[in-house]
């Protein structure tokens, strides 16, 4: 879907702070910085308030947790095989045994992080953004808190070259803070996952670093990039549930 | 969409580096981090590293570039508010006076960051995902190259509230360090766009702080969020071109 800028053709005429956006809408919205109301080299000196040499931990990933990797793999292999939860079997650390649950759409496995873990999953795709979210949670599948926002992006387009750059985005959940369940841990002294907060960015780094090992392994050696889930039985073939 | 982990129900059972994911088609990646092959305190110990106090700007920044926001405005709201283009009128610091070109859903407007610069830009949207992607670049409109890729995420999903999350990211396109077409700027002391990439932190962050305040003050107040594009001409009415 394209959506065109939907100004009309007429160039308005900047006349300051009360020019013709202002009269349309912005008068009295407190706090705008605008090239009618700010001079460039006030901006200017703004943002080098704003830009240091080097941020503390909490500041960039305190609230927000965001990392990105370019991925020698066309971004049609990278989102298919994204996209199939199966496969975070082989590019978590320690997500493993997925299978169904009685809801559709709705699996659970162990989290190896923590004995005795179940983490449920959800996945939400969309093939023509390439976006594919994570929605998870630990003990519980009711409310699916835990959410790993994910996009493969064509490199053509933002690097200038073939493969993919994929984006992660966690967002800190109050539940990372505080369990609202902690009835449903397996044991007492079960770390909770939100201790593992301030780990994410570099957990989350090593798991992209194996998410781009495999899929460049299997693009570049031309093989397959998404493989089968596992076999449900010794004697059964792969079960693929889409 | 929604795609389940589809993985049999058989839980595997872990055997080490040689268990069952590795007969499956992982053997001989060099580089991965599983919690087949290493021990969690040695994941522990590596994540530590990679976790420091601060960073540095080029780390975090240099490459790309991705800011995140909460606004108190639904997300059906912020995203058909950020979809439209001719909002950016409003919430940019600099972009101004959209209007269509010759080409379906290209648009050309200012950038009056430099005097006599004008910008091209198409929106790629999403709704289903919440995405909304200006493929924008300076002076010429065939090739689209600097991508501001927006998402408008449900706060209630990530952070247990109403109203938004909304993400900013920016690659860095080889052509930030490299005008590929210096004899189309308007005059030959006009500043290339890339000379502001070490700045797109703190630029990006004083517009989203713009689009928080539009967006926030008009759902709070009871306005409506979006507003009609710019009149056509002074006996016309507003021009909705989508």
């Amino acid at each position: 879907m394209s959506v065109a800028p939907s100004t009309s053709a007429e160039p308005s005429h900047l006349t300051g702070p009360s020019g013709p956006t202002e009269v349309r809408g912005l008068t009295g919205i407190p706090g705008l910085t605008r090239v009618e109301n700010t001079d460039p080299a006030v901006l200017a000196a703004r943002c080098a308030e704003l830009t240091r040499p080097a941020y503390p931990h909490q500041e960039v990933y305190g609230r927000y947790c965001t990392i990105h990797e370019y991925v020698d793999c066309p971004p049609d292999e990278a989102y298919a095989y994204l996209r199939q939860g199966h496969h975070l079997e082989e590019w978590t650390f320690s997500l493993r045994n997925f299978a169904p649950t009685g809801t559709a759409g709705l699996w659970v496995g162990d989290d190896l992080l923590e004995a005795q873990t179940r983490i449920y999953c959800r996945v939400e795709t969309n093939a023509e953004a390439r976006t594919v979210d994570f929605h998870c949670s630990w003990d519980q599948g009711e409310k699916l808190w835990m959410i790993y926002l994910m996009r493969v992006v064509p490199a053509e387009l933002v690097l200038d070259r073939p493969g993919s750059v994929i984006t992660w985005t966690n967002c800190r959940h109050p539940f990372y803070d505080a369990n609202p369940r902690p009835d449903l841990a397996p044991r007492s002294d079960r770390a909770w996952v939100g201790a593992y907060w301030d780990l994410f960015y570099a957990g989350h780094t090593v798991e992209l670093a194996n998410l781009k090992a495999i899929l460049e392994h299997r693009h570049l050696g031309g093989l397959p990039v998404s493989v089968p889930p596992r076999p449900a039985g010794a004697a059964t073939g792969p079960a693929v549930a889409q």
